[in-house]
């Protein structure tokens, strides 16, 4: 049961937004930015990312809908996202991406974590400042929503349906626009 | 030395917004509506939440900053900052605070951790839902910010009379002005 009193029936973080609107605008905005917004990295991979920072911090919600996300927009490669969010190293994905979900695994421990070797290691698979950027940005507010979606004790639905669901509107429609 | 190529001189996230201001602008907005916006919660207690979490994850240049707006806004009671940032059981604050200061330091840890006793004890002291609410959020929110500016080793000034001047500042123009 949640902490506080939200809307029943309303899973995670969008239980969390209809009680504190004022709040949900600019974390919306801000997950827009990194994870649908002009980008070098597809928006396969970086709801790959969130989705292994998210698998990491054994957030249920968080892991489920971005992994659905994920593989909303990966098609016909989506058995990579678990393969991702569980064991990355084996994955067959680049170099590059591996590099920078190794940055971003580190986030996940402590910022203080990431050495330059970790950042070399990434722009030596052909990584970008940027790209560097926003994959420790991404870590980072994953931790933040993976805390607020555990800290309140929000409501997760078990059924996987629900969340191929909303990770198929989520990858059509971006974090701005409210679902059905 | 910075993981990426960042402005000269310009410390931590601030640095990190002048590089990448398309995500400055949300990240902004979102801590203005959390540590400056309308709230039961004074200016001051809740930089002093953003200020202890910051201390639990050692991030030198946020403990350092938001310690120093919790001053500006506390005046006469700026030593109890410090107190609460490494001691807050021990510190002279309402039980009010303390036992959202306990909730803080369990979302820094792990979201799951909390739990229906701690946020039993912050109801029985008197804080609010939206309180509750509000401080697990600005606890996951330096999570968020301390991975950020320590994932990418920004620059921390080490004279504190650089923390004073600038929280002074902040504390009276908020997080949507840029610093002169």
């Amino acid at each position: 049961m949640p902490h506080i009193d939200l809307p029943v029936g309303v899973p995670g973080i969008r239980a969390l937004m209809m009680y504190r609107p004022e709040t949900a605008l600019p974390i919306n905005h801000l997950v827009e930015v990194l994870l649908q917004g002009p980008s070098t990295l597809t928006k396969g991979e970086r709801e790959m990312i969130a989705t292994r920072v998210s698998t990491l911090n054994e957030c249920n919600y968080c892991s489920s809908i971005h992994g659905a996300i994920a593989r909303a927009h990966l098609g016909e490669d989506a058995p990579l996202v678990a393969m991702v969010a569980h064991d990355p190293d084996s994955a067959p994905v680049s170099a590059r991406l591996k590099a920078l979900l190794h940055i971003a695994g580190k986030v996940q421990k402590d910022g203080r974590s990431v050495t330059a070797k970790d950042v070399a290691a990434a722009r030596a698979q052909g990584a970008t400042d940027l790209e560097i950027h926003d994959t420790v940005l991404i870590a980072a507010v994953f931790c933040m929503a993976n805390r607020y979606v555990d800290g309140l004790a929000t409501w997760a639905p078990d059924d996987p349906a629900i969340y191929d669901r909303a990770g198929a509107f989520r990858a059509a429609n971006g974090y701005l626009v409210a679902a059905p």
